[in-house]
């Protein structure tokens, strides 16, 4: 453990904030090669955590977990033009086994579908194999190059991306807004951070996808941040992978796929949106460990009896389903304590003295606004689960109003990027539908459109950029 | 799903019976690049069960999760000499990123010791650092050109190698047999494999250990299979990586260093063990399903009535924790099913049809003896729990009794090569610990020393090999 404070503050320098929290606070430490990052246990947890709950949605669903070749041949990302020229130069290229060279270089996945459509295309042969519905965590690599950030741009990241195959179009578009449900009960309910949700537009959609759906959360620095995505892939690549198969009315039909993902990004997320100038700031949720208890004691005689405490009630609070640690380390002062596990995020502390476990009591304090309340022992396991749930609220519903009040409703482009550059966050504009406006706007400002809502917006003005006719309600917003 | 039987038996062509199991049941396919396999989804969901167990057991003895970096500088693997030599014909070597060739070639993992003690030395600097007790899930690479066999030898697997680090030797030792003892119980008690524990010799230790410990199942072709390793790693890796802490005494150490892994090997060693001319046989505690429940009607009006039967059986076993899963697909018959369900191996088959409901029973077919009892459905679930425990012991004992009835104790040469010859299996022998009578008998038979016993057994005979003086008393095998 680090056990030193963060040096600057959130407001002041988020970059150099953000480096120090997710240094110091134990999630993450830099690999040798550029961009590639350790996650150690205590991002690792988290990212174990967001595992078991997605796994639930998507198991209780019918969808299955599998894993499919990490290497994949040159010749198999070709196959879909868009989706090669995509992802090519970010791509790591195997070129020999031991002293041998390959015949045929061999990429590290930057994605799957090639590969997992190579299989798909043998084992689906008749409507009966319909739908397929598949999911793999796994590791995938992209050469990233400049502007590396740990978790949020990587060169190698854990994630999951699930493909599924389905007799037609209107089976794989409810996949994908199952999957976009998921994804925002997951986002929302569990990492406390609200998302828009929305489709992308032509020009931002997947490499290859017949249209693309979002989330996308604020970040405290105005930027935009892609949570994940949910494509319908529609046939382009059942046909250049041949994936057929015999429906019911005896046809030869291609399938229509989907691909929905969601990474360890959102660990960055969850560290940047509700992170404070002292560190991190976990929503009970997804956060390893719930509770610290500390034993506190003067004299030499008095600590057998407080650690005993403190184990006895760490024993009741996990009994409650809450997921708790006692720090007693001998070797560290209290104070010194109250500070690692503040760096760490951890929603409670709970303090436990000589004069308290006479009272038949104990100090609770709550991480996210400090505020410190003493409780009665017997009424422990109740307080906390209820603290819990406060904290988690309250953590969402400080992210929501950040972003509302960070969205902007501009009708020029000159107010566009007056906001724009006073306190950016996400831009509600009117457009016209053309991607040169679009083109153009990302051109002058960097901004991009994020999201066209599901749910048309009534059009209130001319297109922001070109003053023609506006088709769409759209946000804009600069992202990471 | 295949949906076609096994066509060879396993006693008369075991390697291809083994092929066309793992492929017809659904466990695997083949990929496109030599050696690799993709899992599907009824071996994944196995390996997460396998997760599952093992994580629990390092879990509650303080163990964490983590994620390293897939690729691995070459001057890192370079550190350990033998480390090196011994991995580097295997590796894949990632030569470009996008189109820049790399200043440094990097390795994808054959395994992680180099680039996790690259972490380690950053990360340990006192006593109080210490224990490091981490571990993690993930895939590796091994170009693997001759002999490649689905989940025993592939280019890529997954596996879980955990990587410690200690103050002291003892330590490390207790470290490694705390790991021997966890494998030991998740091969027997949950795979229902039995396996002998031991030491490896010096020739076939872990290459840059300082000792290693092994489990060996005896597979039905009469070869030993290694089924998780347990290493202490000495002080070889902490020297060359500088992974240095300041002891209590003030004075600077190396931490001792273990490292510990079970892999999808393990799915192999199930299929061969416990498979029949039929298909699969799975122990029930790592099987994805543990009943499948057939409805049967002939007439039209049945299929209502009997159906939902099916499912109310099958959603009160699931809430007495039993994985149970109803068939009701119209388009297979009853029959069809039954062979379905007995090549994926799911321990217990139900079948329930119009007299059964009537009468408010149901049939149970055991899928290891096909034992066929009729039960009454209030008895249900105690019933089928009873009858998994009892698949499940019995699946042990029978591979037990397989185990010592084809480990034999010879005294001379001849009689040990007229074993090996004849049926292969174990051969407990006495031997003179010198490293040339172990080469020269790999030479001569193949065999070589899968364990040196933890606790010496008494010598009974000369070394078998040259008629010296013998020291240990060991278990030779043919290996995988």
């Amino acid at each position: 453990m680090a056990g030193q404070g963060i040096t600057v503050k959130k407001s002041e320098d988020f970059s150099e904030w953000y480096t120090q929290v997710v240094l110091k606070s134990g999630l993450m430490d830099y690999g040798p090669v550029q961009g590639t990052i350790a996650f150690r246990e205590y991002s690792f947890e988290i990212w174990e955590k967001i595992q078991e709950i997605f796994n639930k949605m998507i198991k209780n669903t019918g969808h299955r977990n599998v894993y499919f070749p990490l290497l994949i041949p040159e010749s198999f990302l070709r196959k879909e033009a868009e989706h090669f020229k995509n992802f090519v130069p970010e791509v790591f290229w195997v070129t020999h086994a031991g002293d041998n060279k390959l015949g045929e270089r061999l990429a590290i996945r930057p994605t799957s579908e090639t590969i997992i459509y190579h299989f798909y295309s043998k084992w689906i042969r008749s409507w009966r194999d319909l739908p397929v519905l598949l999911n793999q965590w796994c590791n995938v690599a992209r050469a990233e190059i400049k502007s590396t950030k740990p978790f949020i741009r990587t060169s190698e990241f854990l994630w999951q991306e699930g493909h599924t195959a389905h007799a037609t179009k209107e089976e794989a578009d409810r996949e994908v807004m199952l999957m976009l449900k998921f994804y925002q009960e997951l986002m929302e309910d569990y990492l406390a951070i609200p998302v828009l949700v929305g489709k992308k537009s032509e020009r931002e959609k997947f490499a290859g996808a017949f249209y693309t759906t979002t989330l996308e959360a604020l970040m405290p620095d105005g930027k935009a941040m892609q949570m994940g995505t949910s494509h319908n892939l529609g046939q382009n690549f059942s046909k250049p992978f041949g994936i057929k198969f015999v429906d019911k009315d005896k046809r030869e039909k291609y399938v229509w796929t989907t691909s929905w993902g969601i990474s360890t990004r959102l660990i960055g997320a969850i560290v940047m949106v509700h992170g404070d100038d002292k560190g991190l700031v976990l929503p009970p949720r997804i956060a390893p460990y719930q509770v610290v208890i500390i034993p506190i004691y003067y004299k030499k005689g008095e600590k057998k009896k407080v650690t005993k405490k403190a184990k006895e009630v760490s024993s009741i609070l996990e009994k409650n389903g809450v997921r708790a640690v006692v720090d007693d380390r001998a070797e560290y002062t209290p104070g010194w304590k109250f500070n690692e596990w503040e760096l760490k995020g951890v929603p409670i502390r709970i303090e436990i003295g000589p004069l308290d476990i006479k009272k038949k009591q104990v100090v609770i304090v709550r991480r996210d606004n400090f505020e410190k309340v003493t409780a009665e022992e017997k009424d422990l396991p109740k307080k906390i689960n209820f603290s819990l749930n406060e904290i988690q609220k309250s953590l969402l519903k400080k992210a929501r109003k950040f972003l509302e009040e960070n969205t902007a409703t501009v009708k020029s482009y000159e107010e566009f990027k007056k906001v724009l550059e006073e306190k950016g966050g996400f831009i509600r504009a009117c457009w016209c539908s053309e991607q040169h406006c679009e083109d153009q706007i990302k051109l002058e400002t960097g901004a991009t459109i994020r999201i066209i809502p599901l749910k048309k917006e009534k059009i209130f003005s001319k297109c922001v950029y070109c003053n023609k006719k506006a088709r769409e309600v759209v946000y804009f917003a600069k992202a990471y």
